[in-house]
């Protein structure tokens, strides 16, 4: 019995080479197919929502794929986590219509970034956060940001190699706050309906200058009127990335 | 210069055997008297509140080394960190007196012992808490636990291995909640004037019995006056301690 199912993902990528599957690199897509490939009897692909990069982890990867199989959703999800190292999990599972792709029908999706300033990196998370030494001005980095909410050309924070034929995004909502519970922490939020290479990594690299006091606010919108790459700050690392959500139309 | 320093301690435990020196496996003492040594160039003695065992963390472990350094306390703890492996910081250092024990002057320490209930563990957490599969009464757990609450004889919760003179201590408090923001994790807290070896552990496995129905709360009672360790529950495992606080008389 053919079945699609639509699957959510969690998994931290510390050990991962990203998600897509490549030669001498064990990556998140690889470990999923093989998993499943156990169940049915045979190769299975499965499609995400979109690709992330080594290191990068994810809360909730949309993920699709079409199997020969009695299983219901729910079983079918806790025999896939049976065959799951501990570093990622199945969270939810349900069926899905046959023609379900995951990346070409997302409308909007989430991340978030998480930075810890201060003096001495916290120990837990320092495989979960990017730690920049001193005191950054938080208020600082809210106002930068506030030029990339909108609908504008990102060109200036893609990075090479994977270039879309726009670059032009939406971008709804950017929250940046420290953490009430534990100020070390500011928690970057961001929401669109599409995102560029490393267009994420490559906005808090900028934004993090300005809250360093290196430029100041506006400095954000002239890099984003550059549309030059060239013209933005640097690339902040993986280790603070999470994809949070992926959203489709309601069917 | 001959001085005394108190520092706090924050560790991983992951990739250490406990804190406590020994052959052939790597110790959080054995890496900290290390990098002393590599600063004051020669060997030192670091002593700290009391062991904690392989895979178990510390937000604020406390302990003292006399070394001979013309450096301050802030400048001592920056050198160590620069010699520290990133899952092990000094968060704080000050001048202590010379006579400064840190296991004997303790006066209180808090531990947290962190529990996942639910159908699917979360992949982040994996190595910070234990994951109990089901549906756990926290209510039930509160009320067993109120029985340790007070001064007692707490000889059904220390593990062989390492007996003490007396086995009575004063918990103060403990403290059971599911997390507001995240009802799938539960924090036990717990605060005593001091704890047999093993004793959270060996009370946590105790009280998630009856929060998984399979003894009703007064047992806890009936376990504690048994003063037997083959009344209790098992150990719970390590991955989900972190020693919180030490306290000592304000000097």
């Amino acid at each position: 019995m053919t079945q699609t199912f639509k699957l959510v993902l969690a998994y931290d990528g510390t050990h991962y080479a990203g998600w897509q599957i490549q030669k001498n690199a064990v990556t998140v897509q690889e470990v999923i197919e093989r998993a499943v490939a156990t169940i049915v009897g045979r190769p299975v692909r499965v499609l995400a929502s979109g690709r992330t990069d080594s290191g990068v982890h994810a809360l909730a990867q949309v993920v699709s794929c079409t199997v020969d199989t009695r299983l219901g959703a729910h079983e079918f999800m806790r025999a896939i986590n049976g065959n799951l190292p501990f570093d990622i999990r199945v969270t939810h599972a349900e069926p899905a219509d046959a023609t379900f792709d995951p990346t070409r029908d997302a409308i909007r999706k989430s991340y978030r970034y998480v930075i810890q300033d201060g003096r001495v990196h916290d120990v837990f998370e320092r495989g979960y956060c990017w730690f920049v030494p001193g005191d950054l001005d938080v208020d600082a980095m809210r106002s930068a940001a506030s030029h990339l909410v909108g609908e504008y050309d990102f060109a200036s924070f893609q990075s090479a190699g994977s270039y879309r034929v726009s670059t032009i995004r939406h971008v709804d909502q950017i929250e940046i706050a420290r953490r009430p519970d534990d100020s070390r922490f500011i928690d970057f939020a961001i929401r669109s309906n599409g995102f560029l290479y490393n267009m994420v990594r490559n906005i808090v690299g900028t934004v993090v200058q300005v809250g360093r006091g290196t430029h100041p606010p506006s400095w954000v919108r002239d890099v984003r009127n550059a549309c030059d790459r060239q013209a933005a700050g640097p690339l902040s690392p993986p280790q603070g990335l999470f994809l949070v959500s992926v959203e489709y139309p309601a069917s």
